[in-house]
């Protein structure tokens, strides 16, 4: 695997960014298209988007973490501005008193790893390769600032009319409980600036160079012609655990969230299989026979049997031919204090956390 | 009646206003008991609140209104800790770049006349002799201010674990709507800081003297001995509709309000007449054989028969003796302008408002 970092992105590692997005995602984080088209009219007119490292940020600088909030179903059709990092940045500087150097993506994932760029543009603020969740999920605690005890204080919610409101709570989960409940009000899905920190502050928390790792991801795919499976497996270690058709799938949005469950059934070699997956915005837990054969926080992902970008939860369909792969989860993660944040306990499912190399083989 | 105005209020005075802040609240505003045990405790800590008039406020001094927002029902049991006025006058000065100079109530009705009474001693603030209604009303843009297209901007929330939650919002409306909200998922009442203006704006909408008036209406009630009633006239115009005793009530607290009705069937000289009111937080209208004989903005409040004091919507219950009274709603809001906001038509009733001097006569 190649170990060079994006130093711009333009229109091509745009798209690259998305399908690389939509396999990191974990089924969640929303279609990337719309936030790829607002990126794509962003760069189009101010140029590519400048790409830093976190070790380019100074200790004193500060940087913000974005993304949109909401049901992913809600944000293809409640588009937002484009300017609300500008205001996020702008209601920032004036509560900290600072000068904000530098934005980065909430989370790796689905809208939410493309739509930012549009942001950071917009706003003349280049972009830190990096991001605080290493994939998607559905909830703000669960952000790695989180496990490092630094609450998102203040965070910015803005919506698509420019309203602001500015969040100073008593931790992240009182934060997650009140900007999702906002973010009802306001429609279903709204923009996000969560915490800010210094540059010092930064160094623990934010998993590094994940935005050129999905862009990676992603050329490798897109160029692959006919092989896009071969082409990730040379760009990332990963562990099938079935091939199959989609037979089953019930949805439901409610309170922010997607909820709802698909069912896979095997074909090829793995005829007379079935595996369900259970999702929450995200992934959860892939089951056979009911046993969890894959969880959180490992990224479980469907792949398009032909093209292998992966589907978002919103997106499955009946009859889709998918490869359910899964994706080591970051390594922050699968620490047990991330379990407690992000482990399938803290999901709500009674099983021990299992780490996928230890019941799959890899592809290669 | 009197035309004095009070310059401090000490412990005597806030059992007055508490009172008063019964008569004039028109059923809403809450049970003043708890706010009035907190501004006597603020008060033999430190002193008397000072009341200074509007005028007394400079052109470029800033003032803000503040009340709790929520069910009343939750306000007597959900406790604000008193520090609130100080986080939300600390809020303000830092985003609006100013120094707030004094702050009043929202509202002159219930809890909300004299809890300001303990933020403002303990932030060190004079209290405006003023308010924003004239009265209690149920919903934020209900104000005096939104007449005169003056935005709450910023608006604050703070609850009793001292979250402080900061409002931009497109509107009036808006800020209801998302704030009304906000206060469900903080547990059903929190502590709002509103309308921030310069002195040279808020001579407009401010309602000059509610203060002073609740605090006489209150004083002649409470040291009237056996004829609480004829204190009362002397210090109000009273237009009292029926005399009765309370044979129904229906009230269930949904979506941050109490909402629902009570029955009043006629005693002594008003045998035979029943009267219905209708409330959402406050009371609304009063029917007679299916007929309006009273609506908002006029002030509708349900009198102790015996004490002359306001019973709070929460509060009335079976068998209770009452004599349902009238007092003329505040200038502001009989306008054509204020009856979109306030009158019958804007809380769902198809009916003219008609002022309530032209349907009755006042007991002098």
């Amino acid at each position: 695997m190649s170990q060079e970092f994006e130093t711009s992105l333009g229109e091509h590692e745009l798209a690259d960014l998305a399908v690389g997005c939509t396999v990191l995602a974990g089924g969640g984080g929303g279609d990337p298209r719309v936030g790829l088209m607002m990126a794509i009219n962003a760069v189009q007119h101010h140029g590519p988007v400048s790409v830093i490292q976190l070790d380019d940020v100074a200790d004193s600088d500060t940087v913000f973490a974005a993304g949109m909030v909401g049901a992913p179903t809600v944000m293809m059709e409640k588009i937002a501005n484009g300017g609300e990092g500008r205001v996020i940045q702008d209601t920032l500087q004036a509560r900290l008193g600072t000068r904000i150097s530098a934005m980065m993506p909430m989370e790796m994932g689905g809208i939410n790893g493309v739509l930012p760029v549009a942001w950071a543009v917009n706003a003349g603020l280049p972009l830190v390769d990096g991001d605080l969740m290493g994939r998607a999920f559905p909830e703000l605690q669960m952000c790695t600032p989180h496990l490092h005890d630094i609450p998102s204080r203040p965070s910015v919610l803005v919506d698509e009319r420019s309203q602001a409101i500015t969040f100073d709570t008593a931790g992240n989960v009182w934060l997650e409980r009140l900007m999702r409940n906002t973010v009802s009000v306001l429609g279903g899905c709204a923009s996000a600036g969560l915490y800010p920190m210094s540059g010092a502050v930064a160094r623990g928390p934010v998993i590094r160079g994940t935005v050129s790792t999905a862009v990676r991801i992603g050329r490798a795919i897109r160029t692959a012609g006919a092989s896009p499976f071969e082409a990730l497996d040379s760009e990332a270690e990963v562990y099938p655990l079935i091939t199959g058709k989609v037979i089953d799938v019930e949805r439901h949005t409610a309170g922010g969230f997607v909820r709802g469950s698909a069912v896979i059934e095997g074909t090829e070699t793995d005829s007379g299989r079935l595996v369900r997956v259970e999702f929450q915005n995200e992934n959860l837990v892939a089951l056979e026979d009911g046993e969890p054969i894959a969880t959180v926080p490992d990224i479980i992902t469907l792949l398009d049997r032909h093209t292998a970008h992966g589907i978002v939860t919103e997106h499955i369909r009946y009859g889709q031919r998918v490869v359910l792969s899964v994706f080591r989860g970051p390594t922050q993660w699968r620490s047990e204090a991330g379990l407690r944040v992000v482990g399938p306990r803290a999901f709500g499912y009674d099983v021990e956390f299992k780490p996928v190399e230890e019941r799959h083989a890899p592809t290669h």
